[in-house]
């Protein structure tokens, strides 16, 4: 009957990692400290410092910190992966597996150090073979290891079919599998806005270009901004998933979860739907597919594979 | 460009009227005139007053009052009826509807007198027949005249759901037609968890139970609390449908809608499948239905008529 | 590192404690068990039920049971104490005393029986007396038990405050000492609107008849109810304190305290500033009074002094 | 009756602006348009597409759009100035002035053109001046453009004043006048910790700290960034200021007002306790003063004077 306040860390204090920190206090789900290394650190403690003064006006009360040091993550009831680099123009897609799997490797050791107990959620791209990697590191039993790309992909298809109708967001449905981006499976058959099916509202060409758009919806964020990425709605997602967990919501949310078996596949992290709950993953939910969402699993399954070749 | 606050007056003090404005306020959507009869003048204001006491410590800032002078329902922007009896033991049908029929004209006659562009949501039961006679003798647009059903047996159907596989109410998504209790239709086949549709998590025998809990509901509310009837979940209902006016959010909600040829039907007031927004209902939402669903539409429209040949 | 879901039993499903426990379960503090005696235990469970189907509507997740089986308190991180009979006319205040005392007796010994290590929340009138009972009954240490009514009478304050000045009651700020009603001493003189102070606002004589309404704030309640006592300020100033000891959060609130040298008193429960956190009442604030106030808090000793004597 | 949704405009889309934005649309307050200069137009459709695609998963439904054209600022109901520069080291006060006022003139022409009956807030530093030029530009009447830095400065000293006594920042309350920074006056007398004077709690030379470290709170956070400066704060503060503008609340926050005799002050913008609500500002309160705080008040309107002696 302890209720000693939850905590959250955050690793990388870049955009998509404070985001998602303000997010976390702004809910009051627990304090939280973020960490990055110790030539950020005065930045890292600068941003921590602002969000706590927004608390006041804001009406949140949160402690956050902003720390190089690991010692401070200890105890934490979960812990958000999102330090790393992004690929950069010129850059070899196995040069950016390289770099952020050492990332990876030297988070995941300090983690585990200090909050042996821990949930971890994984941002970090390629966020498949990421997510393998610290699975693999990290010793934890595959539960408590998570990545995160479904959440957002669910998020942007909602957002463009809501557009398109001129209908609330909150009532919009989606539904993802598979992979993030290109290696995207979505099934449409059961997304609905307000339990109403979308066949019934878009025709099936738009309805066609709507999932393209999303399949590209990180790549058009990055165009538009020309320098960076995507990070509001990227912390969303994170944040989402992390209260799932804090709070033992039973949430029915897409992860990407470590599959022995499930799905036909075997010894790889994929994204499908999963429960999550104070236990992390706490079921995966198997689901009948048509022939063409069976072979859009197994391009997605290939993708992730040819991935984890590179890895050391 | 005017930035009045908005403000709903609700009719009627009674357990579901109270609540509906103490929600109203606490969202801070406006601020709200609970009206009654002069007898009940002291306790309305009584509890508008409790109310008022609570938002130093909710952290809400909006005027309650209660009253039973109409004028003070001026201008407003939403009504919401939950006046009017419940059939008590012994009570023939007729006389329900007759009564209530009654409260509903001289209620309509104040609102009409007072708000002439407003928009009225009506909660009375029998509720099609006495949303019918509010939109017959407002003189409104039907777009501003709407029942109130649908949102609370999804709402039970949601909960049951949730409770049966131990998940999250806020994934699990379901859809209604027709009528109250026992004429209701539900679309089970498009409710999913998560985007997961019910028949992968739940047996069809299962799943038909928890239909039957649904249409029955409220009596399931009644016979529990022995003496009167549900009010926390109507009155929820009630607010989400109000926010979504006032906040011209376009929600896919179901509303009890009057039918000029949508589905078949034509002049009578039925459980449709809506958008609302400021213009109130801006669209009723056409389904292809199967043969089972459009036997079970019929039927719920009989039942309507049946009521309304009853009415004055 | 459990991040099993919080606890909260409500003592009482009367109107004060069926409104605590919704206010709980909207804001997702806990998970709620309403207990009542064995004669209400359907009512209690209609209510409960009413409360979880508002649930999907509200956007809350929470559990929500009522029953009448002490058992379902199992491990409940807070208690909150509403049960017992109100003053009828015609009554004796020491038939209140007793009635209530022995519902507090056996209400406590279930308690302790099912929740060691709780700490409990009682609004039960004559308030001090009654969290004096429960506290000797529980062998609780001190900072586990504790009375409200500062919380409340606060509020009053800050709504007739507001109103007077028609500024926002997020502004006004507040501050009593001592008993309930009568026997209330206002701290006006650190009162503000905005951190202005209210005597640079309103007239003392003004002031005078705000701080004389506050008094009597219970009292044009049950006028106006003629039937009933407030409800809806009571349950929200519990659940502000419950909150505070859920979320750790170091709240400054008037608690009713027990007293051991601070402010010489001894022995007694008091309305004092106390700073309230997971260990309960973490601090006794001390202050220095002025002498009207210090005479004022004599008084409201004496009050409860006297209601102690009656007790058995 | 309109039901509209609200809009307000944000002018500049840096981190302020952006924030700004985002937590706008994040309470549902109003539909956001954020401007940029052309070069910049890309980058800001970017982040408003990010943010409405965290919608759905944080719940909330606004529209937000990125522009560089004006004409979408059409009939906003507020407009938040961030733009501008900061200042960078080598640069003179005057080049900072002038440049600023520059960008001052060039925006408030755009937005008087597009929402001649909006209020203006404005953020650019140095802020007394520029909210002076742009009331000057734009021949509004003084309720309607309005500075922001005391609700900022306040929220700091909540922060620190929190943080000391590990109090929750909800209890804490203080107060500000005059200028930003250096030429902030405190008025601690009436600062409280849930009604307890600070005065009770904290020591008066680390209190005097604790006022000094809140002077410096902006510089505080530029130092940590090394590049860059404060803007989850800033941010939380303009949208306080909105809120109550949008809703009507009347909230008595610190703004930087138009004095005509207030304080004994003429013809000058400085910070003092006001009214806000849907007429802007629609009270200036006026406070005695120590001679002290009377000082620091002239001090502050020296400052403010030779900056003004620098616009063109």
């Amino acid at each position: 009957m302890s209720l000693k306040r939850k905590k959250v860390s955050v690793i990388g204090s870049g955009f998509t990692g404070a985001t998602t920190a303000f997010l976390l206090a702004q809910k009051e789900l627990c304090d939280v400290v973020i960490v990055d290394i110790p030539q950020m650190e005065n930045p890292t403690k600068g941003k921590a410092l602002d969000m706590l003064e927004a608390g006041p006006v804001q009406g949140f009360d949160a402690n956050i910190i902003g720390t190089s040091n690991y010692e401070d993550t200890k105890d934490s009831d979960v812990v958000v992966i999102t330090a790393g680099i992004a690929r950069k123009p010129g850059m070899s897609r196995d040069d950016l597996v390289q770099t952020n799997q050492k990332v990876m490797k030297s988070v995941t050791a300090e983690i585990v150090k200090y909050s042996p107990n821990t949930t971890i959620l994984v941002l970090t791209n390629p966020v498949d073979a990421m997510t393998y990697t610290v699975y693999r590191e990290s010793g934890f039993p595959k539960e408590r290891v998570i990545g995160q790309s479904g959440v957002l992909d669910t998020a942007r298809f909602r957002t463009f079919v809501a557009q398109e109708l001129n209908l609330s967001v909150k009532d919009v449905t989606g539904f993802v599998l598979g992979g993030h981006g290109d290696d995207m499976v979505p099934l449409v058959r059961y997304s609905t806005a307000g339990g109403v099916p979308l066949e019934n509202l878009i025709s099936a060409g738009r309805l066609e270009e709507i999932v393209d758009r999303t399949r590209k919806g990180g790549a058009e964020i990055v165009n538009l901004l020309g320098n960076g990425s995507a990070y509001y709605a990227p912390a969303a997602s994170l944040v989402e998933m992390t209260e799932a967990i804090l709070k033992d919501q039973k949430r029915v949310l897409p992860s990407i979860a470590f599959l022995e078996g499930e799905y036909g596949m075997d010894g790889i992290y994929l994204g499908v739907p999963t429960v999550l709950g104070a236990g992390g993953i706490e079921k995966i939910i198997e689901l009948e597919l048509t022939d063409d969402e069976k072979a859009g699993l197994e391009k997605s399954a290939d993708s992730v594979r040819a991935v984890m070749n590179v890895l050391a």
